[in-house]
């Protein structure tokens, strides 16, 4: 019998690894992008456009959710899924890294994190356990254990010290996990130790001791840049269990996911394609734009006339161009569209290439087509 | 052979009438409602879905357009159907209503108006030639002559003034169109007169003696009131000809719609929906609510659980609170699709009345459920 939640690994080409995650509510194709849904909405997008992009999976915010409207409101209403109209997969953050860059007046404690929202002042505590139990509440098939994210560059005993409550709190939410989860979600553990491989390693060693059905590399992504994270990913990754889902935590852009691809992650999630988007830069498959330039102007070319996406299709760089102009509504919502659209191909390329041991070519091509450097 | 530009009257009932118009790019089923695309997009939403509301045509404004991104850059780009992604019917109005009520330092006089632009300040000028030069680089299908719409009240002499003027213009403009057109496109004259009986009618006769295939009636809905608006149809419908569209310029809320339909008008615009949508507004069968109001937080019901339309249908009014309380972009997104299918719904409502001879009926319920008063 197959576990409720599981990873099946199809084919591998050197670190980089394709397949599939079951769970009760749907499979996830990896590599997977998750678009990001923070309140309850992937911002100017209709969950059924969400879904027509190919994206399997979608993630919620902790942070904001909690805070409005309630992980109590949304459960009584039926649950993040019903809530949202998008009966796939959905992943939780565990609000921490949030309160941490969002809230006011935070104060972290061995017992967890207090603070005050960036919304109307109410105070609020987050521990281990209050994370799971809103995590719950909102019924979300991945959950996220609480963890602090400290930023590079951090002292090696500062880093050390923080991975270490991490690791407390990943064992405390795994208590609160079993407590209160239903059978086929799944709760990962979150590997630290900022961009030392000592540390790093000891994240791992414990969390695999707690033992999870996946494994989320968070700490990166704040700054280090993009060589240095591929750096961390080089010494963390290969000892990261096979048979379990890689999580590298808010990244990237494209050229940060097929990097990360190819040293092993199956897992990402960003807000660049839809913040972009409402902000006028399209990815496109030589590079990425600002739509708002004045050499769009008169473009009677669409962004990829060969896309199946109506937002990528049918509608000239002039027209677009027009419309960010103008403040209308549609701009962000076609390039949010577009761009999202954009990453879903990104992710099945990366698929079939790896499926088919193709996977330098296929970076080659990419490098060339975007002038992206990749270490 | 039909004409290229023609109405079918199919039914009556009292003075109200349903057909279709038939043109180039489409039928227009009458009473007909068209959705406000103000800039070149209907506010937050994709064309597709306008179209799945059952609209039949959409209303551009020269005045926007004329300044942003100008008539000429449009129709370099292949018109506004094709800049839009629109490939159905287009009503464009002739600028001057928005000159009047948006720009400043308007001039006005024999030979059109002048002003300075509300975007940028520049310098320009409209003349009834001009606007129809204007509608045709944008291509529009259905295009209004210049005229003057003062508000009501206004005294009699002044009223009269003001409707010779846009009599005259209508004259110029049916030449410059008569120049500049072609086949299948259509002029329509604008009736004015304020609220004097007298006017109307001579304003008519003049329009009626330079003959076009549709006749407007303007400078309504400018703060007269439901009452005095009706009443002002009730002398000016009957002497309008019968077998040639009419359009009630910029109305309205449903409750005028349903008036105007019973009096024989048989097309409409209005920004209502759209605007109200993106406010919070909604209207449903049992009247307009707010759904920014409290009562609806935990409401798990949607706006309309029989409904088609995905707007309707698939969202409870708790998640559109939510969405509308956490500024996201999705609540003006989808309440404007549910309301301008509201209004396609009172459309196909009212044309279905009329064809089975029960609009009294269907007015009456209209009443009773909406708890809508009409005079």
């Amino acid at each position: 019998m197959t576990e409720p939640f599981s990873l099946s690994v199809n084919a591998t080409d050197g670190a980089a690894r394709t397949g599939v995650i079951k769970t009760p509510r749907g499979e996830i194709r990896t590599p997977a992008f998750m678009p990001v849904g923070t309140a309850g909405t992937v911002k100017a997008m209709l969950p059924e456009h969400v879904r027509a992009t190919g994206a399997d999976i979608v993630l919620g915010n902790t942070y904001h959710l909690m805070l409005r409207p309630t992980a109590e409101r949304v459960a009584k209403l039926g649950g993040l899924h019903q809530f949202m109209n998008w009966s796939r997969p959905i992943l939780t953050d565990s609000g921490g890294f949030q309160v941490m860059s969002l809230s006011k007046l935070r104060k972290l404690t061995e017992d967890g994190v207090s603070f005050q929202s960036h919304i109307d002042g109410s105070r609020h505590m987050l521990t281990p356990e209050r994370s799971i139990e809103i995590q719950c509440l909102l019924g979300s098939d991945i959950q996220m254990q609480l963890d602090e994210c400290p930023a590079i560059p951090i002292e090696h005993d500062k880093a050390r010290e923080s991975m270490l409550l991490s690791a407390r709190w990943a064992e405390r939410s795994k208590r609160a996990f079993e407590e209160l989860s239903k059978p086929g979600q799944a709760l990962f553990g979150i590997v630290q130790g900022a961009n030392y491989e000592d540390l790093r390693r000891e994240s791992l060693d414990k969390l695999i001791e707690i033992d999870f059905p996946g494994y989320s590399i968070g700490g990166l992504a704040v700054g280090e840049g993009r060589e240095e994270m591929f750096r961390v990913l080089d010494f963390t990754c290969p000892h990261m269990p096979a048979d379990k889902p890689r999580y590298l935590m808010g990244v990237g852009k494209p050229a940060d996911i097929v990097g990360a691809v190819a040293r092993g992650v199956d897992m990402f999630d960003c807000v660049a394609p839809t913040r972009s988007g409402r902000h006028g830069q399209a990815w496109t498959k030589t590079g990425a734009i600002n739509i708002k330039n004045a050499i769009f102007a008169e473009d009677p070319e669409p962004l990829d006339p060969e896309s199946d996406c109506p937002a990528s299709r049918d509608y000239s760089k002039a027209y677009l161009h027009h419309l960010f102009k103008a403040g209308e509504y549609l701009g962000p919502m076609l390039l949010t569209w577009h761009n999202l659209q954009y990453y879903q191909d990104l992710m099945s390329g990366l698929r079939e290439a790896i499926a088919s041991a193709r996977l330098a070519a296929y970076i080659e091509n990419f490098k060339s087509e975007t002038g992206e450097t990749l270490v």
